[in-house]
C-alpha cells in the first residue's frame, strides 16, 4: 500500500467498486445486459427538455430546485401519496446509498438477500457497515422466517428480484413487515413489470420504504433519476443526508414529463411484457432450459448445450459466444445460484429474434461445449 | 425522539441539512444570492443538449457512460493533465462528499477554515465524522502555522475563500503543501476569477487536490458538474466510494461542449470581472464601505447606514429591505466574522444598478437603522 492511500480511511483501500453492466462504445450491438428500455421515452420527454433548455440555455445557469418540489408533486399525484412521502434521487442507486448511510453502521447491520441487486454489498462496503445476508434456495421463495430473525437494523428486497425475476407477492410483503422489526425497503425497479407492487402497504406499515427508478420502464436511464416513498419521518431522514442539489434541471423536468405521460408507458411496459412472455415461453418449453416466471423486463434462464448440459461453463460458453457475435447479456459467475445462468433483458422482437438466431447458431457450433 | 427515527442511526437524529441560497419559484427577482453566472452558458452546450437529445429522446434510455471518460478526457486536456489525473462529479459538491466519505471518520478529522464553504460541516456530520475549525481573523490571511500544527488527516480549503472572495496565492498554498502532513484539497470553484490557480502544483504535490465546478464561470449549475484533479492513486480512492452512474448523459455532453468552448467563457469571465471590480469601487470608495479585495465573482461587503454604523443589526436591515424589494443576497448570521457583511454576487451591469439604486433608497428610507 503506497503513502497515498493510506491517506484514505482503512476500509477504503480495500473497497471493491460496483460493477455496472458494460456499455460498448460502438455500434453494431445488441444490447441486453443491462434492462434498460428497448423503446424511447415518451415524445413528451424530449418536448420538456427542449423548453426547459429555451434558444440560448439561460435556465442552466441557475442551480435547479432543491428538493425536485415539482417532481415531488408529480410523483405524490401519481401514487396517491402527499409529497412529504417524497425524496428524489439521482437515480434509485442515489436513494439506495442515502438509505445507507442514515441506516447502517458495523453495529446496525444491513440485510439483503443473495442473489438480489449486488450493489447493495458496495454500499455497505463503502459505509464500513455490516451486511446480513439471507441466502436463497433455488426455489427462489423468500425466506420469510430467516428474514424476521435475523439481526438486520434495515432490510432492502428487490421485488421482483434482480437477477432472477421473481416477485413477491404484498401478501408475502405484509409478513415480513409483521414479523421483522427494522425498516423495509422494497427496491421495486421493476415494478411496473410485475403483477403486483407494495406502494399501497406504505399507509399502513410507516416501517416501510419503496423505492422505484426511471432508469427501466420509463426509458431515462441516462438522467438518472429515481425516488422513494415512505413515512414524512423517514423522507426528512433522506433529506438530511442527500445534497442539496442531487437532482439537476433537466432530469427534473423529463422525469416529471415522463411520469405524467401514464397512456405511452402502459402501451410500452404491455409490448416488453408480451415480448418477455413470449421469450419466457421460448425458453422453457421450446428449448427445453429451466426459466424462472419473469415479473420483470429481463429473464433469468439456464443454458443447456446441445448435449442437454447446464452448468457454469455452459453457461458462460454461451456469454462468450453472444459477446464474440456482438450480443450482450449479463453473466453472474460468482454465486452458485446464478452462475449456470443468464440474465437477458428484454430488447424488442427483432433483438430477441437475433438472440436466439444467435442461441442457435451457438448450439450447432459448439455441439460439445 | 420518534420511534421510526429511532431507527436512524443515532447522529442522524441529530444532523441539520445544508441551508442552500434560496431559489425563488416566482420572476423578477434580482437574483444575487448563489453565485450563479449571470449570463447563458456557451451556445455549443444547448447545441450539443440537442444533438444527445436527437428527435426522440432514444439515447436516453441507455445509461450514460460510469466514468464520464468522454467528459474525463476533455478535463485532461484542458489542465495539461492524463485522464487518470481527473474524477467527474455531479456537482463539486459530490466530489466533495466523495473526499469526506473516504477520508473522514471521528478518528480521521477534516480540517477547515471557518469562514468559508458551509457545506463543509454538514458533510462531516452526515459522515459522523470529526471537524478540526481553523478560525479567520479579519485580516483573513491564511493561518499557516495552524493548519500546520492541527490534526486533520485531509484539509478543504476554499480559494478563492467564500463567502469573503480572498484568493490565496501557490506560495502560500505550497507553504500548506509542505508543512500540513494530510491530503490537502483546494476547492477552487471561483478560480476562473481569480489571479493564480493551484492546478501546476498537482505534478509536484501527490497529496494535493483540485476540486473544481462548471456552476459557476460556466454557467451551468442547473445541470450539476465538478470534477477532481490529483494523483492517479487518489482518483482511484473518489472512483470506489463514487455511485457508478453519478453523471448523467446530457450532463456529460454539456460540460464537455462548454469546457472546449474557451473564446466563449473568456468573454464572460472578462465581463465579470469588469463590473466587480468596478462594483468593489462602488463599495468602497464611493461608500466608504469595507468590502475585501475579491478574486471571485462575488463581492463581500459590510454596509453602512445613513448614521455611518455597521453590524450585524445593518447587514440585517439591508438584507431585508432588498428582499422586500426583490433583490436576492446572501446574509451569514452565525459567525462573528460574517454577521456584518453582505455576499453580493456579480450580476450583470444593469442588475448591479439595480442594487445599488435599492440601496440608495434604502440609506434615505431608513436613515436610523
Amino acid at each position: 500500500m503506497s503513502d497515498l492511500i493510506s491517506l484514505a480511511l482503512p476500509h477504503v483501500s480495500k473497497l471493491h467498486a460496483y460493477t455496472p453492466g458494460l456499455q460498448p462504445n460502438d455500434v453494431g450491438w445488441v444490447k441486453l445486459n443491462t434492462n434498460e428500455c428497448p423503446y424511447p421515452p415518451s415524445p413528451k420527454v424530449g418536448e420538456a427538455l427542449v423548453r426547459e433548455i429555451g434558444h440560448d440555455g439561460a435556465s442552466l445557469r441557475l442551480y435547479p430546485n432543491p428538493t425536485s418540489a415539482p417532481l415531488r408533486a408529480v410523483v405524490a399525484k401519481l401514487h396517491g401519496l402527499q409529497e412529504t412521502n417524497v425524496c428524489i434521487g439521482n437515480g434509485s442507486d442515489d436513494i439506495l446509498n442515502l438509505l445507507v448511510r442514515a441506516f447502517c453502521t458495523r453495529e446496525a447491520q444491513l440485510g439483503f438477500t443473495m442473489p438480489s441487486y449486488s450493489l447493495y454489498p458496495v454500499l455497505v462496503e463503502i459505509q464500513d457497515g455490516e451486511s446480513t445476508v439471507i441466502e436463497f434456495d433455488r426455489s427462489m421463495r423468500l425466506p420469510l422466517e430467516r428474514i424476521a430473525a435475523s439481526k438486520a437494523k434495515a432490510f432492502f428486497l428487490t421485488s421482483p428480484n434482480a437477477p432472477t425475476g421473481v416477485g413477491f407477492s404484498n401478501a408475502e410483503i405484509e409478513q415480513v413487515l409483521k414479523t421483522f422489526q427494522g425498516l423495509l425497503v422494497v427496491d421495486e425497479a421493476y415494478a411496473l413489470f410485475a403483477k403486483e407492487n407494495a406502494v399501497e402497504l406504505i399507509a399502513k406499515y410507516p416501517r416501510l420504504v419503496v423505492v422505484r427508478t426511471l432508469s427501466k420502464a420509463y426509458a431515462l436511464a441516462g438522467l438518472r433519476v429515481g425516488y422513494a416513498l415512505g413515512h414524512p419521518e423517514i423522507i426528512d431522514v433522506l433529506d438530511r443526508v442527500r445534497d442539496s442539489y442531487n437532482v439537476n434541471r433537466l432530469s427534473q423536468v423529463a422525469a416529471a414529463a415522463a411520469l405524467q405521460d401514464n397512456a405511452y408507458y402502459m402501451d410500452v411496459v404491455g409490448r416488453i411484457k408480451a415480448t418477455r412472455d413470449r421469450c419466457v415461453r421460448g425458453f422453457a418449453n421450446e428449448r427445453g432450459w429451466f426459466t424462472y416466471p419473469s415479473q420483470s423486463n429481463f429473464i433469468f434462464t439456464e443454458p443447456r448445450n446441445a448435449r442437454g448440459e447446464s452448468g457454469p461453463a455452459v453457461a458462460r460458453s454461451l456469454y462468450d459466444f453472444l459477446y464474440a457475435n456482438k450480443v450482450l447479456v449479463r453473466y453472474f459467475a460468482s454465486h452458485a445460484l446464478t452462475a449456470s445462468f443468464l440474465r437477458i433483458s428484454v430488447g424488442t422482437d427483432d433483438e430477441m429474434q437475433a438472440l436466439n438466431q444467435k442461441i442457435d447458431s451457438w448450439l450447432k457450433a459448439a455441439p460439445l461445449a
